[in-house]
């Protein structure tokens, strides 16, 4: 689920800082054109088909572009006989999907087991290049209050924007060891249980998500073609009365009873806490 | 682990948008001594002594102060029967350890669960409050590359610039259903083992991350103390011959074979990708 890392080299990555605005969203242009032109680099070859209503929301607008994403998939792993750091390069894939799962289709992957099997739920992780800071802090703060709470930007020293949209919202079961199942049928069927829960509370996220974001870009674009209006309106010297909007209202707050009701550490004995000075 | 939420109202958040730099410091100052002057709220009423020499390291910093911290940690929760989503006020804390953990403690503790109990170790997280963006991308840089690879920057609505410092190092294991123990002795005790060697390696993380900052702001220090010389250089009119500098280098890269061996999704079958075309 990490980031990939191809490099096709310094050619195709200019630098955004210092460039002006016209020139920045010129580059980004291209940049995008460049890479979604370009052969998906997965395995499987195409997005997640419950990613791919996100991904070509994005995709449309100018102001964006995905360059990785995984919709949320259960896992069971093979690791290493050390078993409590999973290195991917060393570790064989014994069952991935994207859809629930049931307790025969675990117990046969295990039995090619022979280091110490991990079972995984993975929510959605997606990876969007974005053209300017505001953009990366509009789809953040839409990612935060769709449920995905560890989404984060990066701002890489040449200006790149990225916003990474995360979930806390896993599982990470250690199941054998040297090939010894550690746990009973009865438990592996209990646990599939809960990954499968998560995995439906992991589509509703996805599908707030998209709404949100839906809106969230829908009032953005009202408040730029009103902004053009006014700069027009100024350029032609005219002065025309237009309704106050609210520019904090074009984040698309979307916050649900389900996601008001998130864990939060108010009674989070472990968290050091000094303060939060403001809400951002 | 949630980014605590206390809001002591607008009078105490200015905007920082748009303030000059000397005005944006001052504001920053200001909070700053206000946030470290008040009490903590956690309910331990101080910072974890695996991570405050970190803390310390930040706050000594005119840059950055911390708002919320937890070293890292092993918890027993009892959830609600439903099990698949922890609500965190819905639970009950059954047994939370900073230190490494014995099966005894853990058997103890899950004799007063009467719902879904689920064992967690939760690594190192951090909220920094930085005074500007350049500060968080440092800061971002080096958390990265000591192996905190779900950190990420966020950007509030009026300039608050924040850094999260996550790892994507965790366990979640489901332990009992309505109150009944779903595995064995035995593998609690193999659980356990993971789980304090993930609090080992998470340790190793808080080393590693506490090197490569101070490094990088020993780095950035002379980098501005030399570009502070240059100006008043610049402004006596005389020349004088510097070596140069790669400013690049100031971003601490301390990356280790440990780190570097970390996974990566090239060889991941579930995540579709498209490109990065730049690093960073």
């Amino acid at each position: 689920m990490a980031a990939p890392r191809e490099r096709p080299g310094p050619r195709s990555a200019p630098s955004l800082r210092g460039l002006p605005g016209t020139d920045r969203a010129a580059e980004f242009g291209r940049w995008k054109a460049q890479c979604l032109g370009r052969a998906d680099l997965s395995r499987k070859g195409r997005v997640d088909e419950g990613a791919a209503g996100l991904v070509q929301l994005l995709n449309g607008r100018e102001q964006y572009f995905t360059t990785s994403s995984c919709a949320g998939r259960i896992v069971l792993l093979d690791g290493g006989i050390n078993g409590f750091e999973v290195q991917k390069q060393n570790c064989c894939w014994l069952l991935v999907t994207h859809k629930p799962c049931v307790k025969d289709d675990v117990i046969a992957a295990l039995k090619k087991a022979n280091g110490d099997a991990i079972l995984k739920f993975e929510p959605l992780v997606l990876h969007v290049q974005c053209r300017q800071l505001q953009d990366a802090q509009i789809l953040h703060s839409v990612a935060i209050d769709s449920g995905f709470r560890n989404s984060g930007i990066t701002v890489g020293k040449r200006g790149k924007t990225m916003l990474a949209v995360r979930s806390t919202h896993g599982l990470e079961v250690p199941l054998s060891h040297k090939g010894k199942l550690m746990v009973t049928e009865e438990y592996i069927d209990f646990l599939l249980k809960i990954a499968n829960q998560k995995m439906e509370e992991n589509k509703k996220r996805i599908e707030r998500f998209y709404n949100c974001l839906q809106h969230a870009l829908e009032k953005e674009t009202i408040t730029n073609s009103h902004a053009k209006e006014k700069i027009k309106d100024k350029n032609n010297s005219s002065y025309t009365h237009k309704k106050k909007r609210n520019p904090e209202a074009a984040c698309g707050k979307c916050i649900t009873e389900e996601n008001a009701k998130e864990c939060e550490n108010d009674d989070d004995p472990g968290m050091s806490v000094t303060i939060f000075p403001e809400d951002y």
